[in-house]
């Protein structure tokens, strides 16, 4: 059954055959006070429901996206998130029970504007209520009770999708497993909304608007939708991407027929979008949908947006891309700070793209971000049903011969049973799936190479993708038990800031580095007057080390004295002959874990 | 005799009593085909033309700027530049003779589609014929002929009116001293051009536009050119500056009688701020002159700008601001890069700020960067008339005491006569002004503080305000005759790609350092098994030392060695002694300093 073909009489393309209906059978209570009877939810499912129905996952879309997120064979229309979604996808509808429904208030379907009120037997137009992101999830949430599921694996959407997959944590926590915003934030920029508000100012203004009652009116408010669109699209590229599709032909536009400036290529270009856009849009769901997403507002300060997150129950995972302007990559942080500051779980990455905002959407993007999705997921379903994820445990008998990482071990022997651990420059997670071994709370990583994060996620390691420095300065006082910085504190170059913040947001501080002042280095450096390179931590050439700070145990303690850090366990190694070293240790161990607080 | 309020009936301000006019009194044929007969110039000058006429400074406007740059007198009327220009201010009218015209195209004053086209007697509206910024030089040309001036001291201008300045330095080279674009580009970016085609598609839509003929109608495109203006409103702040003023009451519109939406504070901001301009400024002068503004461009890549470009005598200085997103930094780093290639003497300051491309015009930025221009003039003006400036002659008695910087005398030394000096990290220029006692061509530091840069710039010095990685790899092979790395080696992290760049856009190369296997290090470390610290150049700690990187003049032979680098020269310093070391310079001399190529 097609809604869109049969009881809307509003332009529509054809977009779909596979859209169910489930109508809402009582009044619908609004958020911003209102009602609305006989919602329509327009729905597609991909894949199947499993047994115990753990498997799941309801995709939200974006402002103007609908149910088709994929097609659902090789003959169906195009989705549009097909590369996403689909058998052998990230998203593998041979394993995962899809759901995607178009949102309340769009015109793709469910009940909007453009549906008519039952009440009035006219069109909604002006008369459709103001509604908000809780209104499109407790839609949602209905047909999720509808199609029997409790609980869901996950939600996942970028961008307004975004902002229902907090919505869904916050409102249901104990109906989703996971949430994976994309490309999203607590609430739009400033600027996001300023250009929000011209968009809608260009419809309003569009005399065929006529206060949203246009329906029955031979002219629409085609242009003043039309240059909202453009503006957007604006928005959701970068300007690096703008430059490559527009530089080359700069001065050409294409041929088009069109009231619309076609002076410049890309003036062609957003021409052409804004008119096709009218033709599958209505403004009065775009002015209904874009007012819900400035209305959207998880918090302006850490303070609020933590307390409004602390409801959660989910794993969290969430993504920005590196160039998207319109909801930056800060802004996925601060859930993230926020979530933390709450000891959830959660991982974070900024992925590298030039795409804009509209990465999320992009084949080329989701070939390298569909991975990271597609990791927590797979982790996500090995889970027990609603238990916070527990550390694996390992194997006793760990293998530590690589890179003679001896020290780890060493490390796991300093930290107190039922730890909550923070691994500072966590690289791949190493140090962490050996921790798992003992009984730890909780271990979460800071990273800040984009591969290391993404091998962390498909490890089920939380780790945060960031900077140590900007990351610490975050976390509040006393917020884990154990830090550890593993043989990262001489690549480090305001190593006294990092100590004070590990000291800060760590009950104790776990350190270890390899020792400078090690005798072979001495005598190097002494005989032959060179920059001492022996192998292992200080086998690199002196011009291209990623070492900047060299430190010795003397060195080490001496600093520690000075600031007042008090060194609660020490440990002297030599790493290759694998033994304690306890007689001189700043001149015959080649490296020193410290415990200190 | 203030033509706005005489031969205009088109509605607009009283925002000048000072208005002068002068009409060219022949033809002007236009740079796209077209004439324009009767063509008058507003302007306005300020302070006096001196008896050589050498002092005259031409200020461009911006998109909707006007002749009235500054108020004349304390009872006068608020300018659009008050903060730098006026008695005392960074463009002194007590120095300088000021003058400012406003822009062909235009509705302030000088001939604009709001004009009466007198063969026809009728307004131009949309018959004004396309003009660019070619054309409003050419006109501010003969205005400049008309005051009796041969050569100007400088043109200043931002946005807009930094593409004046880049018109006048490559039309009309013969006639400026010194060109100082600030926030400006050689071209918008396709970002800015696609802002662009959407403000000029709101007001081409609108229904009162009526094809450009609106003048005597009752109603006007305002709703469009409100529309405009919003939008370039967002583009004029920056995310930062936009969140500062409307965060605190983001959902508190103000009180405002208004057709546009006014839900959020930005809301209201911007429809105060599009209803206010169109009671000021012209629809068919917006789409005029932003055309204008959008056809500009002096080169799409690094070759043509720099053909452009060549053809400048003058001095420049560049001004860009941290968070303009209209106008990029880099954008003017492509600029500065290309006079580079043409060896023109250029310097450049990427203005920290967060008011974005609006920076230019607030005065708590003027505060900060007006300073720059100051220098950039007070250097202008003592320069010999069309004359490259020649390097300052000092003193041969040169101070070496500070810092016991004994090196700089002995690199002065390595350097041939009239060679060309490229000083990375130049600091706040000492080295550069030590060399002006030698016979060099032209020095050029390049230098990442900005209060060095700034130094540099009120010394004259030309300085590229940069981190050296980026910089390097921009230059031309052999652009240079010498580059000087001095007491920089240290802090360098990539240290191969530094020193391999160097050897390439230098045909010789001068790098000195402090020897970290000097005796005393080397004790400090054998003995006492911490990192060493002497006075000097490592008298850091090692927790927060600059230095990252610790060579040794053995070490550094070794480097060349393997790298094919030529040691053409090298000398060993006691610094602290003040004298040549030739006995185990690599056990006995704190300093080195070679000569590569």
């Amino acid at each position: 059954m097609n809604k869109i073909n049969s009881s809307d009489d509003y332009r529509t393309d054809k977009f779909s055959n596979y859209i169910e209906e489930f109508k809402i059978p009582f009044t619908l209570d609004l958020d911003r006070g209102g009602k609305l009877n006989d919602v329509v939810i327009a729905y597609e499912t991909y894949g199947s429901l499993n047994e115990d129905k753990t498997n799941a996952i309801l995709i939200c879309h974006a402002i103007t996206g609908d149910s088709h997120v994929a097609k659902h064979n090789e003959k169906d229309l195009p989705g549009w998130w097909d590369a996403m979604v689909g058998p052998g996808k990230p998203i593998d509808t041979t394993k995962y029970f899809v759901v995607c429904s178009n949102i309340l208030g769009s015109c793709r379907g469910t009940t909007g504007p453009n549906s008519i009120n039952k009440e009035t037997g006219k069109f909604y137009g002006a008369e459709f209520p103001v509604i908000t992101i809780k209104d499109m999830v407790k839609v949602q949430n209905y047909l999720i009770e509808y199609l029997g599921i409790d609980k869901l694996l996950g939600v996942i959407g970028g961008s307004l999708g975004g902002f229902q997959c907090l919505e869904w944590a916050t409102e249901y926590p104990e109906k989703i497993k996971g949430c994976l915003p994309i490309a999203s934030s607590a609430r739009l920029t400033t600027q996001g909304l300023a250009f929000d508000v011209v968009a809608r100012n260009s419809i309003i203004s569009d005399p065929n608007f006529n206060f949203g009652n246009y329906y029955k009116k031979s002219k629409k408010p085609d242009v003043g939708l039309a240059l909202a669109r453009m503006l957007g699209h604006i928005t959701y590229l970068s300007r690096e991407s703008m430059n490559e599709k527009f530089e080359i032909d700069r001065n050409s536009p294409r041929e088009l027929s069109t009231s619309f400036e076609k002076k410049f290529s890309v003036g062609s270009y957003l021409a052409y979008q804004g008119e096709k856009f009218v033709e599958r849009f209505d403004a009065n769901s775009y002015i209904t949908l874009s007012t819900a997403l400035d209305l959207f507002d998880l918090g302006s300060t850490k303070d609020i947006l933590t307390e409004n997150l602390s409801k959660s129950l989910c794993d969290w995972l969430l993504i920005s891309f590196s160039s998207d302007w319109l909801y930056p990559a800060f802004q996925s942080i601060d859930i993230v700070e926020a979530l933390i500051s709450n000891s959830k779980k959660v991982s974070y990455c900024n992925v590298h793209s030039n795409s804009g905002h509209d990465a999320f959407l992009l084949n080329e993007d989701i070939e390298h971000y569909g991975q990271i999705a597609e990791s927590f997921f797979k982790n996500l379903i090995h889970l027990d049903n609603g238990e916070i994820k527990k550390a694996k445990v390992c194997d006793s008998k760990v293998n530590i011969g690589l890179n003679n990482r001896i020290d780890f071990q060493y490390i796991s022997n300093l930290i107190p049973n039922s730890s909550s651990i923070l691994d500072l420059g966590c690289e791949n997670g190493d140090l962490i799936e050996q921790l798992s071994s003992i009984d730890i709370s909780s271990a979460l990583g800071v990273e800040i190479n984009e591969s290391n994060v993404i091998s962390c996620i498909d490890k089920g390691i939380n780790v945060i993708h960031s900077d140590l420095d900007s990351r610490l300065e975050k976390f509040y006082d006393s917020q884990f038990d154990v830090a550890i910085l593993s043989q990262t504190l001489q690549s480090i170059k305001n190593v006294e800031k990092i100590l004070k913040e590990m000291t800060r947001v760590a009950k104790s501080s776990i350190i270890s580095f390899p020792n400078f002042a090690f005798k072979p280095m001495r005598d190097m450096f002494y005989n032959e007057g060179k920059a001492p390179k022996i192998s292992g931590w200080y086998g690199y050439n002196w011009y291209d080390t990623p070492n900047v700070r060299f430190p010795s145990i003397n060195d080490f303690l001496e600093f520690c004295e000075e600031k007042n850090i008090k060194i609660k366990k020490s440990l002297y190694l030599d790493t290759i002959k694998n033994k304690k070293i306890t007689d001189n240790p700043n001149l015959n161990a080649d490296s020193a874990i410290f415990l200190i607080s």
